[in-house]
């Protein structure tokens, strides 16, 4: 690329600072997704039988660091913070859904991209209205606003307008409320709409809705589903591919970072595989589509994840893919077990782990604990201990995150940069738009 | 660089797939120094007084991420296993030192460039037939037999002279000894010899030799210096920038894993601190003599770091900066005093914190533990607790570790790579010497 830029610019064809603009943008944002992650996800996935260790699409995608510190009096982010730097460019406070210091709504690329005539989706596990993806949609001092956040979808207009024109990921609840019914409003400005993830081949052109669950899309490991960010991809780039300007589509992995904050390490190796998955359907529309450019990053580390733990030089991959259930899961059907037998049969059955005597005494005052955050805790020290799986919180660390590019300008994104580095770039790819 | 090749090769002159090798490589391994050492440094050199966080080193010239599992039944290496793959481009077990499973010696790239005539040098801040610098040098079943490596390094003979032509760091206790005086044996040969810091400038030429202290050098949080590697690296580049078919160089910053093990912050941040005034010199190296690459990189993390603990969004450089010495100082002086005021006093004055009545008592009863490890690890958590510092571990992670390239042929270690394929690559640059 670079080399024919530069022989056109030799012969007199071009100034060599000028690179063509990619026609698309899959902006895809592992919340939570620190380094340790993909370390982690590349021995996961490790078949034990093999002597090298193979890479990921994560490895094979890598091309720089970026930092996400926010505009604030600390260093760690939240989602909110960091998903409006990388919606917007420009840093603000952990909270802000792309307002500035003094709380005025900042642009953000999508809205940029449709005022040029780009067709924008966003794609997400989570109720599709929180922090990351509002970030690209709309503005609010307080990411907490999920209710004016969701209307915001609705009434946020660019030429007559909403800014997206395909929204996929959970929240009916935020969407169709008893003091308003959103989903009538998008119906009315010409939007399909499906509520139900076996009824997504039903959207058949833009603009386009799916809401499939009340709140955030199942936890991949206790759905019957090896990827569900996967076929949602899939139809959006179907959707969206059609956008004479070109498209911009946000693809979040939600629930990477709430695993994080369980401290849940099978939970997150599932969600990791999930937005894997999503990974490979973009970079095969890649391509297929050398004018797109797939931009891969996180908003930042959740749990101070390490892969060793307590002394020991082991990371034990073997108890991590017994896990059948999240810690949140597996507490909930043992707290509806009466029996002591029946609870440490059904928690082996889960986890893989035997516990002895004094284990298990720990796990049923566990269970009994009026607060449930202390039993499934409780699971998830048996499986964090066994695994040799370290955690140094439940909240946010300022670790760096991977910045992984694939197709046209992916050079752009080499080495270390700011995360608002990251939406600079892409806002003046999107500028370029003809 | 890659234009030029390729106009070339479009001109018929050269294959395209043949570069031009460097002539001089400066290889600079962080030990422990795991990404989150990274993003550490470069907020605790900030200046909070400035908006925006400036970039390290460290940042503007990463290019890349190694993974750095062992060829051992775990995927967390220790610092032999990851510097064999680093010095000879093969895997091996824990513990080894540049021999293969079947405890085989390997030949080193050190020992390759001897071969060909390039100078050799390595400069250490521990001593010098520490895991690290001894992968490039010797070989041994286990980096335990310290006084057998020393030996090798003047016994293993290519051409009848020893490999290294310069060694720097700490470590007489190894080379002067009751059975032997490995120093005779070097200065027979021809070195200069220095076991003084401050007659560094009485070497003049190669071979040349300084060990300057029994065993390792100091912390640099415990020494009047603000960087100790640096004047070290300047030192030795200047002898061996004379070398006619150029030289490789191992500039190993020893002491980052050191403070990881303690799990103390204010000392890995100093030996970060000295670490990049090394690589300071090099680039400038670099930059006066572009035939020359710099690559940095580490063994393998160390302590599991996170920037932010306990579910607090907030990591407190001004905690660190605040503390004068190293857990083990800070223990070491506490212990000699009596009186609880004295203790409490001279506690604050090397940390910065005032203690209540409740975590005096808890310093007062770990300062009287027969184990000294108690009271250093009490001082150390209150420093961890008030800068919200996280570890996992005393010992090493499995998380992958920075890349940073500079100089001729540094394009070619962008994105993730393994950790042996570094080596193959310097190696293969090493083969090239004409
Ligand atoms: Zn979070
Ligand atoms: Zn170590």
């Amino acid at each position: 690329m670079r080399s024919a830029v530069l022989l056109l610019a030799i012969t007199g064809l071009l100034p060599a600072t000028i690179y063509a603009a990619p026609k698309n943008i899959i902006y895809m944002i592992g919340d939570g997704m620190g380094p340790s992650y993909v370390s982690a996800y590349r021995y996961y996935q490790h078949d034990p039988a093999s002597v090298t260790v193979t890479t990921t699409l994560y490895d094979d995608l890598l091309t720089g660091m970026a930092g996400t510190y926010p505009d604030d009096d600390t260093v760690v982010t939240d989602s909110a913070a960091s998903a409006t730097a990388l919606a917007t460019g420009i840093k603000s406070f952990n909270g802000a859904i792309s307002v500035d210091r003094q709380h005025i709504p900042i642009g953000t690329m999508m809205q940029l991209a449709k005022r040029l005539g780009k067709a924008n989706g966003i794609v997400a596990s989570s109720q599709v209205n929180h922090a990351t993806p509002a970030a690209f949609l709309a503005h609010s001092s307080s990411r907490r606003n999920m209710n004016d956040i969701a209307d915001m979808y609705l009434d946020y207009r660019i030429d007559g307008k909403p800014v997206a024109d395909l929204i996929m990921g959970g929240g009916t609840q935020y969407f169709v409320r008893e003091d308003r019914n959103l989903i009538t409003g998008f119906t009315e400005l010409g939007y399909q709409y499906v509520d139900d993830y076996n009824q997504l081949d039903n959207l058949t052109r833009l603009p386009a809705m799916a809401l499939l669950t009340e709140s955030a899309l199942p936890a991949v490991l206790n759905s019957d589903y090896d990827s569900m960010l996967g076929p949602l991809t899939a139809k959006a780039l179907q959707l969206l591919s059609t956008a004479d300007k070109g498209f911009v589509l946000m693809v979040e992995g939600s629930q990477i970072d709430w695993c994080g904050h369980d401290n849940d390490i099978a939970c997150a190796m599932a969600e990791m595989h999930d937005f894997a998955q999503a990974i490979k359907v973009a970079k095969a529309y890649v391509d297929a589509n050398p004018d797109t450019l797939l931009i891969i990053t996180a908003d930042h580390e959740t749990g101070g994840l390490s892969l060793g733990s307590a002394g020991v030089y082991e990371w034990r991959t073997d108890v991590i893919k017994k896990v059948k259930a999240t810690g949140r899961e597996i507490a909930r059907q043992l707290q509806q077990l009466e029996n002591q037998q029946d609870i440490h049969k059904r928690f082996t059955e889960l986890t893989g782990i035997s516990l002895d005597k004094a284990q298990l005494n720990l796990l049923f005052t566990a269970l009994q604990d009026e607060d449930e955050k202390i039993g499934r805790n409780q699971i998830l020290q048996f499986i964090n201990e066994k695994s040799y799986t370290g955690w140094t919180t439940g909240g946010h660390t300022a670790a760096d995150v991977p910045v992984m590019a694939y197709g046209m300008q992916a050079e752009q994104f080499r080495g270390f940069m700011d995360n608002t580095a990251i939406a600079k770039k892409l806002i003046q790819f999107i500028q370029q738009t003809k």
